[in-house]
């Protein structure tokens, strides 16, 4: 029953001869290669399959005893993991930032597996070295636009660092802190610095009662992930409110005067460039200033939209990202590289050494290895899959995918906006949208009621939402997310929305009609629709209590 | 000049449009399945190659502006990047812990970048959530063989997790120590926990001057780089001299007492399950007993050994490490799986939730998104790399290449012992060593020397070491590492010493033989071979002065 013979000579076939031509594993390589689109609409399943059956499939902890034919094992990963994956390069899954990404990253994976660099080290990766160097020069060149001079000087030098690449926004994030809480905290007279005496000896040193990060509500999970990390705690993360989806550097301002006045250290403001929720931009110029005024580290999270800087005409939304101390920017997202490839960019290449560590059989003092300030370890050469695509791709050509983006999303919009039965919450900045499904006639009612009997009326439109969200990820055809947030329609209480991503180049404007056809379709099938529309009564209960 | 036309059918093509199968890129993916040994050895350049000569192929901090072909780019990436790449899978490449990789791995990666997966949430993973999950149970299984009803009831369970995933072994410490120090200064009647308040308030509330982790000089830098970023300061990393290699049951008990009478309170004791300079094994069951006595949490950091757990015949050397409270294990090691594939595992499942974050559009309280409890965020399925080679491979599969690696040690081990020109500075207790080439008269004469002249002697063969391993790295025909470590025949100074890894199932004994012929070879054309031995001149100067 597919169980390959225990021998070292069996292990070393495994290692030294390739799979045959006909071998189940190398027709999967074929198809992938012949048309992903198809290998993907034939292998992975779309009807419904709850997570609890697909469990079944992975619900025993015993370690299997002996070795399984490759052929066999095949099988089974299309059967039992194919199957059941999600088909993220699918032009009608637009609920997330994961997409469809370039053929020639399937034969790098390859390439990438069959050199095994491990990127902390020259002595195991040699030319990924300069080559991760280079990546993180150039996309901060793309976020600081420096002399030439300046990279001259510090692209290659053992003493700095441009940029720490890493597995994603999130450690992206993390090291940016981490690197502006070892700069405010550093070594000073009689004191050895936060990353030798830790924080509580620091904040007592540079007599602070608390450190703060600011961002406005819209902020990422991970920030609060980072200053949990870091000592800092998350009722160190100030977030502000955000009606309109961005940070008020008004509002920043006195927030962080009222926090500093009372003994308090703000470490940084951070600055997103493109909310995971709704694709808003920060006003970077107007809070670079805020910064400046507080004097603490300015951060811009521009996971998602930092590759909006490789457009001439949308550009100007990322104003002020220039001024950020450090960016952190995913090439995983709107760069259609691989998952994994996540990067700090510093304006300062003096800034990494705040959290610069050695080792002695490695990492070196005076060495060029990249693990000394990187937060990670032992790293892949991912960073191949950015300098590829870069190349490949071009400035241009990455222009014009942002660009068709943002029409499109624009385009999408508009749709909304016209269709009697959808209401557009958040217009697209960058190719990000969030929108619900609501009768004409409960927008009408909504529009004359007071603020609490709208509120709870809302309630019921957000189980409607909920509903066509979950009913139409179970149909399979097509996903959109969806989340809660405020809108400035309906005051300060939350309502629950369709959230879109268009990040997939191949998502057609007859896809985007589509999908609003099968949502509307679903949703007037649905109880809630009929409660909210069909009979009176449930609505006049609403409305009349 | 290898220019793409910059237009939006150029870029669809990119996205839905194989290569061609005589393209370039298509015959490197060829070239690989056919023969990896063979391409690497025909496209990576052996003669030495300076860093700062490869870096001249990586200067320009310009982003390229226009698309460039795949095929042009294929080219250039074999001649820039991989003539100048590291052959990790050459036999004669003993240095480093990366080694030749199984040939499924090749197109398992293909598959990966087909799926594109994020593993963050349910809704971009769905069934790699569970595979993941059952990979920590298997490998938990291996570590903690807990009963069957055991896995049933937490494998799969929203509320608990048996470990996290992540990108290495140094995420997997700073994770492990993370959850530990939450664990530790947890809520408490008016006090809302380190993750909420942070840490300052946290030794307040609880009354501890400073916060320490206790390991042997031989702990892994990421425990430097875990107790800066937890706020606890690098100088919390209590290190103890450890002349044989491992952490003295006894003196961690006595340093751990005599720190927390100091009003300090130790929050982790980490016995290494291998360490990274010379593979030896703490004594994981004493210093569980240690840990259990101090009231402290007991990590093991088992990246590269934990693999031994799957030899009946060598899982004896890792006794104890069941009583850890978290465990360490890289796949990338001892597992042969690409890089990129780290693992924390929790004795307690409930642990991981000192930890646990929530975010409005994923992680939702109550769902099973994995994300809730790693310190990444958006992560690819390399899961799916450990589950195929555990499949594959087998437990008798992999315990065959642990037990191979660790006899191919002790042969090796052997012909140093037996060579009169080299000393054997650490036997293996894993697959790893320690030595040094040093001329038979040298030897006896250090033997009779009193300790000081002793050193400066062995600060002269020091010299030879150095040079003799890069001189062997530059020859390109081979690869050992190097290091600087105690030996207890030459008291408390450090020498440098060979450091040789021997991960690789290719590796023969006659590749062995051959590097240590040839590391005499160029020893004997040294010059300080020559002043060691051939004058009595300067020899005698040191021995006299």
């Amino acid at each position: 029953m597919g169980e390959a013979q225990v021998s070292l000579e069996h292990l070393f076939r495994v290692f030294t001869k390739p799979e045959h031509k006909d071998s189940k594993l190398a027709q999967i390589e074929q198809h992938l290669s012949d048309n992903i689109l198809d290998f993907l609409s034939q292998h992975v399943v779309t009807k419904k399959t709850s997570l609890e059956e697909v469990e079944q499939d992975f619900a025993d902890a015993a370690m299997p005893e002996s070795p399984e034919f490759v052929s066999t094992h095949a099988e089974n990963l299309l059967e039992k993991l194919v199957a059941h994956s999600v088909n993220t390069y699918s032009p009608t899954f637009i609920g997330h930032m994961t997409s469809a990404l370039p053929y020639f990253h399937l034969s790098l994976s390859k390439l990438l597996v069959g050199l095994n660099q491990n990127l902390v080290k020259i002595e195991t990766s040699k030319a990924f070295t300069p080559l991760e160097r280079q990546v993180l020069g150039m996309m901060h060149n793309l976020v600081y636009e420096q002399s030439e001079p300046f990279y001259e000087q510090y692209l290659h030098s053992a003493r700095h660092a441009l940029g720490a690449f890493c597995s994603g926004g999130t450690v992206a994030n993390i090291t940016a802190l981490w690197v502006a809480r070892n700069k405010l905290l550093g070594p000073d007279s009689g004191f050895s610095g936060v990353a030798r005496a830790g924080l509580a000896s620091a904040l007592r040193h540079y007599n602070i009662n608390n450190l703060g990060v600011l961002c406005s509500k819209r902020g990422h999970y991970s920030l609060s992930k980072a200053v949990d990390l870091l000592g800092i705690g998350r009722e160190g993360l100030l977030t502000l409110p955000c009606p309109d989806q961005v940070l008020d550097p008004e509002k920043a301002l006195q927030a962080g005067k009222a926090y500093q006045e009372q003994g308090n250290r703000l470490l940084a403001i951070v600055g997103i460039g493109g909310t995971t929720e709704t694709g808003h931009v920060d006003p970077l110029d107007e809070l670079a200033d805020v910064a400046k005024e507080l004097g603490c580290w300015f951060h811009v999270d521009a996971a998602w939209g930092g590759a909006t800087l490789f457009s001439q005409s949308y550009r100007y939304i990322m104003k002020g990202i220039e001024r950020a101390d450090s960016v952190t920017i995913d090439a995983h997202k709107q760069m259609y590289v691989p998952m994994g490839a996540g990067m700090t960019l510093f304006k300062n290449p003096e800034h990494a050494n705040a959290v610069r560590h050695h080792a002695q059989y490695i990492l070196r003092e005076g060495s060029k290895d990249l693990g000394a300030t990187t937060l990670e370890g032992s790293r892949n050469g991912m960073a191949m899959m950015v300098y590829s695509s870069l190349h490949i791709l071009g400035r241009r050509g990455y222009e014009l995918l942002i660009n068709q983006s943002i029409d499109k999303a624009k385009q999408f919009a508009k749709m909304i906006d016209e269709h009697p039965d959808f209401e557009l919450v958040t217009s697209p900045t960058l190719s990000l949208l969030t929108y619900r499904v609501c009768p004409q006639s409960v927008q009408q009612t909504l529009l004359a009621l007071p603020a609490g009997k709208a509120q709870r009326l809302n309630g019921k439109v957000d189980r409607l939402v909920v509903n066509v969200q979950k009913l139409q990820r179970e149909a399979g055809k097509s996903f959109v997310s969806r989340t809660r947030l405020e809108s400035p329609t309906y005051g300060a209480y939350p309502i629950t929305v369709f959230r879109v991503v268009l990040a997939n180049p191949l998502t057609t404007v007859a896809d985007l009609k589509a999908i609003l056809q099968e949502q509307h379709d679903i949703a007037m099938r649905n109880r809630v629709w009929q409660d909210l529309t069909l009979s009176g009564e449930p609505l006049a209960n609403v409305v009349n209590n």
